[in-house]
């Protein structure tokens, strides 16, 4: 299988004009760091000298996980994932609360948690299964669902943009899906899975954790595809986010990635389209052990280090004031000339 | 001359069961990192288990550095502080920028320009002298300029808090300052000048900047009080900032450091009163050089590393949409037991 999404390159016809842009500015070349790279980015996926964020939004993707039923990789038990969906619902999570101060549209979606909701007007009903299978014993998921999950992911961004959203950042809840983004982490950068796991929301399960998931890795063949990889070892909302982030490239939005969960399903992603990458702005680095190599091994550079690890798509909510400061500069700021300031004499 | 402000220590009555507040919310304990320092301080300063911001303002002081004359030291002409001055005025400048993306106050005091500003409803006129003398010959300033200083910064405070404000960041605007930041760097943390001494806006010039504060740590007795090397080394905008800071604190207000030059006030506001520490979030750590050790030698650890080095205040009002972040999570987000969600199991 081949995801049929074509994500085409970013404009390298305006950098240099953005650039100069940029540094007229009435400031020292350089002097506002990160937000200069990000204004320059915007302005590249959006092809244009005024980029803008239009009704920048977040979605959750919920999903539980076959390996957390019984506890050995998770302090939480996995009711706390439908739970959590709850809260989401109430407005009384993190990411309720950023996404109120910071008008962020919030999306929950059910990928596929072990609990049979009642309709509600704010939840997305997208499950594909009551939580994936237990990964020590077969794939998390089949080929089929798999791909129902990809597609599925792809089309809320599509509703998402049809109704004027340019920005989407992405989010995650569900008990035990530290184990699943460590796995693909493994498969897609090579490190040992060892090294990939970190304590997600429990320090004193580490020992014990490494050595399932390195069972894991050991039970099951090596992945062929992306696609194969993602379904062996994924889950649905990690797999939903996957197909979010491809289309959302797609689109030309701007992606942000938030911390070790929704960076995993970017290591998929990037594996089958390497050119979604350019549309990526990197949240924050997460304190979860992994993270900051999973970056490493992207080449990129987070916006914030705020030593979080909530997910939820916390650290995006976070980071999205950040990305408008930086086209507020682009877009509003005046320049030497307008200002009519003296530049550097040497 | 001991500056006559006396701040009370933050209440630690408070401390354990703001922590406890903090660890019911319902995410893994810690998983806010930062954010939840920030809330424990801001329930600590405020004294209650519901802090809150209250007309956040940004002040930026600005003044004119004898030493910048010549040119030595700086790359920016003098007249650029001016300038500069104007570009607030008309709302052109970063700093306008992200206060209005914040709304966030902002009021612009000259402090000592070396221009005749004409009366504007926008510009406070606080101006000592027409720019401080040249700290390579003499003093920068005369006891009494400096004491003047230290209270008009802490009457603009006291005005702000009048008006209601409860959260106050602050920034700077003058050209050669980050050479007098050095210097009351290498005297109150005893580093020597070379090694406090960056590129401020200017790579190429920095062997030469470095000679040049060499030259005045040599010319200069060490000064005996903080206002003494205050005096001897700093700027009007310095010393209204640090004056600032001490009123602010004495106020009980959030106090939110900027970057290099706001620290080196806060350098010398901490030797005047160490309490003063208690009461200050950290904004950003700046790329110039010398504000990563600053911090260090403060012990603390800033909220942002954008990679900037602009000054205006511009890390301070990135920070405070964050730091609204960490008192709104502590008292908007739901309790485990207020959203019936099960906790850790182990």
């Amino acid at each position: 299988m081949r995801h049929p999404i074509q994500i085409p390159p970013v404009s390298q016809a305006l950098k240099a004009v953005l650039q100069d842009k940029i540094d007229q500015k009435t400031k020292p070349p350089g002097s506002l760091g990160k937000l200069e790279q990000v204004a320059l980015q915007a302005g590249m996926i959006q092809n244009t000298l005024t980029p803008e964020l239009k009704k920048p939004a977040i979605i959750v993707f919920a999903g539980d996980h076959g390996i957390a039923a019984e506890g050995l990789v998770n302090p939480f038990p996995q009711a706390v994932t439908a739970q959590m969906v709850y809260n989401f619902l109430q407005g009384g999570a993190a990411i309720n609360v950023f996404c109120r101060q910071h008008q962020l549209q919030l999306l929950v979606v059910d990928a596929g948690v072990n609990h049979a909701f009642a309709p509600h007007p704010l939840l997305k009903d997208r499950k594909i299964a009551m939580g994936t299978q237990h990964i020590l014993h077969r794939p998390a998921m089949s080929q089929e669902q798999c791909a129902l999950a990809l597609q599925a992911g792809a089309e809320e961004v599509t509703l998402l943009h049809a109704g004027g959203c340019n920005t989407v950042g992405f989010g995650e809840m569900g008990i035990g899906n530290t184990s699943a983004a460590a796995l693909l982490m493994s498969h897609f950068t090579g490190i040992p899975v060892a090294e990939c796991t970190g304590a997600g929301s429990n320090v004193q399960q580490l020992t014990q954790k490494r050595a399932v998931l390195q069972q894991v890795m050991a039970h099951h063949a090596t992945p062929l595809s992306p696609e194969q990889a993602l379904a062996t070892f994924g889950g649905f909302e990690i797999a939903m986010i996957t197909g979010a982030i491809l289309q959302a490239a797609a689109l030309g939005m701007l992606v942000v990635i938030d911390g070790f969960i929704v960076t995993s399903a970017l290591l998929v992603a990037a594996a089958i389209q390497p050119a979604v990458k350019d549309y990526c702005i990197f949240a924050h680095c997460s304190e979860e052990k992994g993270h900051r190599k999973m970056l490493e091994h992207l080449g990129v550079h987070p916006l914030l280090q705020l030593d979080m690890r909530l997910g939820e798509g916390t650290g995006a909510a976070l980071a999205i004031p950040v990305i408008q400061s930086a086209v507020a500069f682009l877009t509003e700021m005046a320049s030497f000339n307008s200002a009519q300031i003296s530049n550097r004499t040497i």
